[in-house]
């Protein structure tokens, strides 16, 4: 006998609704109302899964940060290291209407972050899950011999989180002022100087 | 005799009430009521300064350019160049009070920039002071002959401007996650690579 409701499929169906309002309508729309009626639920059944507010702004955000995790897991990395480690870092630069979106989002709730407990938890994800992104780049480089000798990695992750960060910036508020290649000639050269390219 | 009254002085005034609703509450809260109410005058007499709405914003943004210019134009700076480029970049980094203060006004209209034709210009120009910074930064170490041969100017400039932003970003949404010291440093290692310290 098929289960009356697969719980599994529910959660994921409101995870995509819930992803839908917070691309299309931003972080401040995300209420339990709005993704009820887009996943074509009642509040009620909503609630069901995410009694509260913010276990749906939770809930909703790691998804985001999951989908981008999918995402990396499913690219087909070059085999210079170089060249991947620059893949990686593409993936969080805001090169295509998907990574707009992302960017979009991110920058909702990090303008939030100050002032909303939730989001400040969960920007801080964020912020761990890319400075990870940044030293999993480095550690391309690094275990590919390719690094230079006496960087110390601890700065230079952080050195390359905020150049994404704000190469990101950048490129999604004022795309008129920097190409997506442009945006790849920075994040190309500043990799290059570690490998001394 | 003297004057009635003081354009200038009352435009100053003003200046000075709109920056203050600025810091404290934020892009959204600078209306003409809420100026000439911090200012101590009507919202009639605030109009035969600025007309339309769009105006005050104008030019409390372009005033909030101004404190930053008249900041760095009143510092003593070392005669290292390295030194004196350090202490350039800094004055952008969310380091004290002040600098917060400035962050918070930036990324809140910053957000608001795609969606909002004054503040996407206004965001544009103060985007265009902070390449300018960065490029004055480089050109400090370049007229002092100390930057390495063979680097590319304005790729320098968009990453040391999308470092600046990232790290500003950082620092003011998660203080806790880098420290003033870290983000000098951070800088500091940057403008080293530049000049083969």
């Amino acid at each position: 006998m098929p289960k009356l409701v697969d719980h599994d499929r529910r959660r994921s169906d409101i995870a995509a609704a819930a992803r839908r309002v917070l691309s299309r309508d931003g972080i401040e729309r995300l209420s339990v109302r709005n993704v009820a009626h887009e996943a074509g639920l009642s509040p009620g059944a909503l609630r069901h899964y995410f009694p509260r507010h913010d276990d749906l702004v939770r809930f909703a955000l790691r998804q985001f940060l999951d989908d981008l995790q999918a995402r990396i897991a499913a690219l087909d990395f070059p085999t210079d290291d170089l060249e991947a480690a620059t893949l990686l870092v593409e993936q969080v630069l805001p090169l295509d209407k998907q990574r707009r979106e992302d960017m979009e989002v991110w920058l909702g709730y990090t303008e939030r972050a100050r002032f909303d407990p939730v989001l400040h938890d969960m920007s801080l994800e964020s912020q761990d899950a890319l400075a990870l992104l940044a030293r999993s780049a480095l550690a391309r480089l690094d275990e590919g011999g390719a690094l230079r000798d006496g960087l110390d990695l601890d700065i230079e992750t952080d050195r390359l989180h905020a150049l994404i960060d704000g190469l990101a910036l950048h490129a999604y508020v004022h795309p008129e002022r920097i190409s997506g290649d442009q945006l790849r000639r920075v994040i190309r050269h500043h990799l290059g100087e570690l490998v001394g390219d």
